[in-house]
């Protein structure tokens, strides 16, 4: 390969590297090592039907060339997804900035307090606007957030019916992802003009859209009256721009609140990634799913935030939890909350007041031109009729390059935001056929819900104005955080690889960032076309016949896929399958996204080498066989293992008629080498955001899409805002999801192609067993295959140490923060064990350096059992040390300074100092606070 | 205002600060504050005639439209600007990085060494492909570099003749930029065509082009040979990339080398910036212009880095200096030394090689279609003879968007670049009308003429070739370094206002990026319309008739301004007037310019007051009336007062027949309020990195247009490739300069308009004024003006201190960083004080940050007065204190660890460590090394 060649950048061991590497691990070549690893009866001889790799320039022609054939129009379609002016100051130094974008989820949360800020930020903002007591991290869209809306309703609901009411006037596609999570789960959901209709006597939730889709501001109170007497409970879908002008949910009653938080500055992407958002009243947040951030404190006895309650997690809970998602939107929920921390209250009222008055003029004008203009409150949204001419005045305003919503023959809607200029209100009238008109307009806000209660009231939102004081707020939040900018993050699972720059340029592009998701097909053309490129791609990558990129998360990508199966077997009239196998060792979400999917999870052993128990799967194949709908296993294994009986379990559950879900996390090991489409599995989803470089961006955006073969093919998810079929689910609220960032595993595939991504598994192979490798004589290497040999990553045993020490996983998790490392996965699979995945983008320097970390920490535990250090007090109880406890006036430890502050091999003069101490995440869960805490609680 | 416009995010105080700082100023409102500072004699009361101010939304769009209008062709002209492929990961995380290009000079080195050891980098790329002992940190593009070397070389040289002989085949523009440079310094330039033409018997000095404009390798081994014979000095302007393939100047000879490295990852830009650079041989090194960067040691004995031999600067040196350039290209030279970092040495001589290829695949193919093709040794460029149809043929690439050189109606010059491909010859050759040529080149590199010598030897050029390396490697050296991100930077005259992000985005664009300087008019319309409206835009703040922005940094401005009165009064038959009067406190550059210009400076006195002595100045002129070529004054004056006496001061040398050159360094306390070229200035030079917003780049680039009246105009600079008058010189290698960076002040101009731009400098001199009334009882407030008011900068005299405690202002300096900021403007214009100026986008918050750290300084400084600390050991002695220190297992200094670490006021979580302790700069002067050290070097 020549320096021309992206490959050669993404994959960071050279051939020296190489050639070393091999050595240690006792291998000729990666192509012998691979031989050696991977079961001979599910390899795969062939070369990827990929196009030849491109190079890093090549890829960004093409990529313009397919921009270049989207079309950004005026989008005044509303429903959810609007025109916003990112702040430029936003978008560089947070979208397009690596500290942030390549962050990983807060779990180790000494070194995560920038993006936990960031998020408390965010929380604040949510609850502020809707008036109720908590908020989540964010969720993955307004459609998600609003189905997780509904299976809360009804876990906190006294009433024992099982009807979830939904307002007609509620977005369409929130609709119809409310009413696919709802089927599997034997919910009735009834869309009732809740205006007119009688409600049902019994039920036990009402889904409220505030505004509505047409517009309309409606006061709810009486709604959410009636609600609460039959012991149903409220969500309010809201809008927040609005909310800055509008009496807050909370303040109506309703006990939640969901939507999203798109239009505060993350441009639409033709239908993501955004944050949706989650909000309850008091007395509900411990059944809040997903992440919440909260504060505690450290080691000092100083504020530090971290994710709260985490005990409500599905990768806890497993079949017993109550959602199964994991990824939340970390990146975006960062950019909204910034929005509102630039703007401010004022800010936001300003462009709250000045997107309705656009809206009142464009009423105003239309009524002036005699268009009926449906007679209501509104905020940004109007609605007009014209008797069978809705399609002539949709059509004539495209061809002006404004795109306005046709919401039947008669009737067309249109949506103001930030971005609407006199210029696109005058095309509008001019579709209409209508007088440019410049008369006063009076407002059209309901005086009885004007707002009177403050909100983001927090010296946060006061503080960063100008640019110089936001662009030094990220970068001082950002600096406390520790990314792939500063070093390895080896997560067993993760596959934190290169998110390289030149896959993630265009999504800042216009034309792939302000695309409205239900914009004409014409305009869309570039967007599609790439799209229908990835799927087929990945379809080649993987053996499967169809891929759809719709679900926006690995968790929504599982239930798609489960749902498939689900549709698949009611298609040839066995509904009567209902069992999951899932082996012990899976992870948690798999059970979740199995009853979700309305499935009962039966769980098959492991045996001691970690393997799925064959035994025991024919015993539970015996006793379900019937039953059987499917089994669900990760492959390679979460122990990371290429498991030999992987042909045989597939071949096992076929032959019961159920169906084979491989869990695609660990992709990574297969790439090129493997194909689960052709090795016996009937579907898995992917994670982009793993295997195909989307980055993490601190906690998301995921991208989780599903592929199947053939058979399931019919069953994938379908068009959200099409006619709903039950065979065809909207499992996100966009038709492709988060399709704003799917120019990055589109640019990856095509930069690596078939040699890259064979070798770039080939070198991740190699680094797990070059770890495992150097690692074994320190630490036990729980598991391994074929000869010995790991796949993609490699499980540390800390257990002995553990119990003769004291020393715990978490203490040497902490302590590798000294050494300038983020942790490996802790306790998952295995409790009191580190998995270590290293990828193939981390060059043989960094992954010495990790081991020499390891080795030295695994001495450092030696002098504690040894007796040298107290067990209570020892660098590794102590870890992580702040520059703060290092250089404190007083120093009573029973260690010098500089081997808490500068153990072996630090980058003395670089080296990352993490902003506060161990934090106590109990003592938050007890005293729960997830909003801003006040200043003066930083005061020393 | 509101939130939409820009001013209101540019200016940092909100009207909240705006009041309290107005009150503890004692002023009513900025207008009275203006109205009381600026003495009403040269008050400009109008509205500036600006086009209404745009949103950021706006602006963008605006720009787009603009570049739009610009045609990105592929350019194969040659002539020292080529395309080239910046590699993604620097453009984000260097040119798009805040950290990296708000970044000031690095006169603080303890908060710089991360562009030092980058600059470092760049030096040693330089010398190890030249050849030559030691490179400074950049110039300002290889046409300045080469008049730079001539003038080094006629001091260097034991000759007495007053004649430069220059290679007929060197650059054009270079030709024209050594003539400008020439005449005012009675150097006698012979443009001779050496191969053929006889040497002259006497002679300075000689520049060789390596490879030469038409492509031609030769060998220059005699020609040195002879040069050194009569005692001259060669310069050989080399291109780098060829140098990786060819044998370097330092191996045949040269003393000096001069050339570009924008075809190392630099976009063009239509001319600029990039980094020029600048080697000689060992035994010049002290005579070297620009910025040197060396390697010196800490007050822990580790290495560091800093300026080296600063005593040579021009600052210093006055009219004794031999060079007037301050600015260096700092950022881009950074971009340029990654590029080689990233690529290592096999890398650039696979680029050199392809390209090489791709070359001789041309000219294989045009001699196969029966063209002629001069029989040459060449590298990347070929030179075509088709008698009386060049001009066709170019025409005829340019309509198949391929750009050649039209050398002459005969001759057409191709060259090829990283990014020609396969597809761009065959436009050329269809261009020719020949056919396509698909058979094998032989290579045209001269054999006797190959490198032989190994580059880039030091591991920095092989440890980062991975993208994750060198993201790591670029965050790493960022942290180091404290710039506007971290917080203010409050140096006098050096106005580091925010650099806004919608302002530096166009930056990136490919239709400003990639357009040759020399491409035909009809791609450059936009660039073209652009660079119109700026320079009306800052004729009309200015009150100038007439600008140029080919000056590429202010020094070029002062040049070029002053050589524009030299040639009026010449063009009146007085080219007698060759005194030009500078006051005493004038910075160091306005000499040395004056020098340049072929002037004799006579130094005007001070007053007490620090105002210019118009008692001197009368005596002046008396004494040289005949003679009085200028005045040059900068105005504010540079001691931050507005001078009541200046309009008198213009009307009295007016009167001798003098011009009047007012300095626009000061601009910022100007713009709205007053206008040079209304209250007396014939000409000024304007710093568009400091008043109009182009970041400084931790040192470059800069641009410094020159304003002019009427009468003046038709001597500002003239095209460099067009017919060569002296009235108008060729200032820069390019006509518009740096051109690829004015979108930054245009876009500031048209976002603030005339309000904004007046407030900005209302609330500036606000800010100076509230800063110097804070500190006023703590430390002398040097000079004031009208009612005690200082402009835009205040002066803080530490000299009675000083005396008294012997702390030093580099005390209180490095102190600062301890604090969290950077330090003030020391000992200029007076030696022992620090000189403060806030500039309008740092907030009350951020103002009150510095001020309190000043006093809180200001008591510790008492501490040593009273003896409670030890003159050598106190934290001001030994600041700044990095972790390591504060941290280290031993303390035995007579204050806590607290005190020295974490001053009153600082944030404890987010502190700013400096990577290294005092530097000791005199050590590294007397053991000079300015390449890499060895890591070992490094080692504890």
């Amino acid at each position: 390969m020549t320096v021309e060649q992206f490959a050669t950048r993404h994959i960071g061991p050279g051939p020296d590297d190489e050639r070393r590497m091999l050595e240690v691990v006792g291998h000729d070549s990666i192509d012998e090592l691979m031989d050696a690893a991977i079961p001979e009866v599910i390899r795969w001889h062939g070369t990827l039907d990929l196009p030849d790799p491109a190079t890093e320039a090549e890829t960004i022609a093409e990529l313009r060339a397919l921009a270049a054939r989207n079309t950004v129009a005026v989008s005044m379609i509303g429903l959810g997804y609007h025109g916003t002016h990112t702040p430029a100051v936003i978008r560089r130094n947070v979208l397009e900035d690596p500290a942030w974008y390549t962050a990983y989820t807060p779990y180790q949360p000494e070194i995560s307090q920038g993006r936990l800020e960031a998020l408390l930020n965010f929380q604040t903002m949510v609850t502020d606007l809707t008036g109720l007591a908590t908020a989540n991290a964010s969720m993955l869209d307004e459609g998600t957030a609003a189905a997780e809306a509904m299976t809360l309703a009804r876990r906190a609901s006294k009433s024992k019916s099982g009807v979830y009411v939904v307002d007609a006037d509620a977005l369409p596609q929130t609709i119809a992802v409310i009413t696919s999570r709802a089927e599997p789960l034997g919910i009735d959901v009834r869309v009732l003009d809740v205006q007119r209709d009688e409600l049902p006597s019994e039920f036990f939730g009402l889904h409220l859209q505030y505004p509505g889709a047409s517009g309309a501001v409606r006061d709810h109170a009486a709604l959410v009256e009636a609600a609460h007497a039959v012991g149903a409970l409220v969500t309010v879908a809201a809008d927040l721009l609005a909310l800055t002008l509008l009496r807050a949910p909370g303040e109506i009653g309703a006990d939640i609140a969901a939507g999203t938080t798109q239009r505060f500055g993350v441009p639409m992407g033709f239908g993501g990634p955004h944050a949706g958002y989650l909000a309850v009243r008091s007395g509900l947040e411990r059944m809040l799913p997903g992440r919440l951030v909260g504060v505690s404190r450290d080691a000092d006895g100083n504020p530090a935030y971290r994710l709260a309650l985490q005990t409500r997690e599905q990768h806890i809970r497993r079949e017993k939890a109550t959602s199964n998602i994991c990824t939340a939107q970390v990146l975006l929920a960062v950019m909204a909350g910034m929005y509102a921390v630039y703007h401010g209250p004022d800010g936001l009222r300003d462009i709250a007041t000045r997107t309705h008055a656009m809206a009142a003029r464009l009423a105003a004008g239309l009524r002036a031109g005699g268009v009926d203009v449906a007679d209501v409150a509104f905020f940004d949204t109007v609605t007009a009729t014209v008797p069978g001419g809705a399609a002539r005045v949709v059509a004539a305003a495209a061809q002006r390059g404004v795109n306005l919503r046709l919401v039947d023959a008669d009737r067309v809607g249109m949506s103001c935001d930030e971005t609407t200029t006199d210029a696109h209100l005058a095309r509008v009238w001019e579709a209409f056929g209508v007088p440019a008109f410049d008369g006063d307009a009076d407002p059209a806000l309901p005086v009885d819900l004007a707002r009177g209660s403050d909100f983001l009231t927090h010296p946060v939102f006061r503080s960063h104005h100008s640019e110089t004081a936001m662009l030094r707020y990220l970068r001082r939040l950002s600096d406390f955080d520790y990314a792939l900018d500063r070093g390895m993050i080896p997560l067993g699972s993760c596959t934190m690889k290169l998110n390289a720059t030149t896959e993630m340029e265009p999504v800042s592009w216009a034309e792939f960032a302000n695309i409205h998701p239900f914009a004409p097909d014409a305009q869309t053309v570039g967007y599609r076309e790439l799209i229908g490129q990835l799927e087929s791609w990945l379809a080649e990558v993987t053996g499967y016949d169809a891929v759809s990129v719709q679900p926006n998360a690995g968790s929504q990508g599982e239930l798609a896929g489960l749902l498939a199966i689900r549709s698949y077997h009611a298609s040839r009239g066995e509904t009567h399958r209902d069992v999951c196998l899932i082996p012990s060792s899976a992870h948690g979400t798999n059970a979740a996204s199995a009853v979700m999917a309305g499935m009962r999870v039966v769980v098959v052993a492991c045996d001691d080498d970690g393997n799925v128990d064959l035994v025991d799967l024919d015993a539970k194949i015996d006793k379900h066989r019937d039953a059987l709908a499917a089994i669900m296993v990760t492959y390679p294994s979460t122990h990371g293992v290429y498991e030999t009986g992987i042909a045989s379990l597939c071949a096992k559950v076929h032959d019961a008629g159920g169906q084979v879900y491989v869990d695609g996390a660990n992709l990574n090991a297969l790439v090129g080498f493997a194909k689960p489409g052709k090795f016996g599995a009937d579907v898995s989803h992917l994670n982009l955001h793993k295997t195909f470089c989307i980055p993490h961006g601190g906690g998301g955006p995921g991208v989780g899409p599903v592929a199947v073969r053939a058979h399931l093919a019919p069953f994938l998810p379908g068009d959200p805002l099409g006619a709903h079929v039950d065979a065809t689910p909207a499992i996100s609220a966009a038709k492709y999801g988060s399709a704003g960032i799917l120019p990055i595993p589109w640019a990856y595939l095509r930069m690596m192609g078939a040699e890259g991504l064979t070798r770039a598994t080939g070198v991740a192979v190699l680094a797990a067993n070059y770890v495992a490798a150097r690692l074994r004589g320190h630490f036990p290497v729980l598991y391994a295959g074929n000869k010995g040999l790991v796949a993609h990553e490699c499980i540390l045993d800390l257990r002995p140490l553990t119990k003769a020490t004291g020393v715990s996983v978490d203490d040497v998790a902490k302590r590798l923060i000294d050494y300038g490392f983020h942790a490996p996965t802790m306790s998952f699979p295995v409790a009191g064990t580190l998995m270590v995945e290293p990828t193939e983008s981390e060059d043989l320097a960094e992954l010495d350096r990790f081991c020499d970390a390891m080795i030295a920490i695994r001495a450092e535990i030696e002098q504690v059992a040894s007796g040298q250090w107290p067990a209570g007090d020892n660098p590794l109880a102590n870890a992580p040390h702040t520059a703060a406890m290092v250089s404190g006036d007083e120093w009573s430890h029973a260690y010098p300074r500089s081997v808490g502050a500068y153990p072996a091999g630090v980058d003395r003069a670089g080296k990352y100092w993490p902003p506060v101490r161990r934090i106590d995440g109990a003592y938050g869960d007890r005293n729960l606070v997830c909003s801003c805490p006040s200043p003066e609680a930083f005061e020393d």
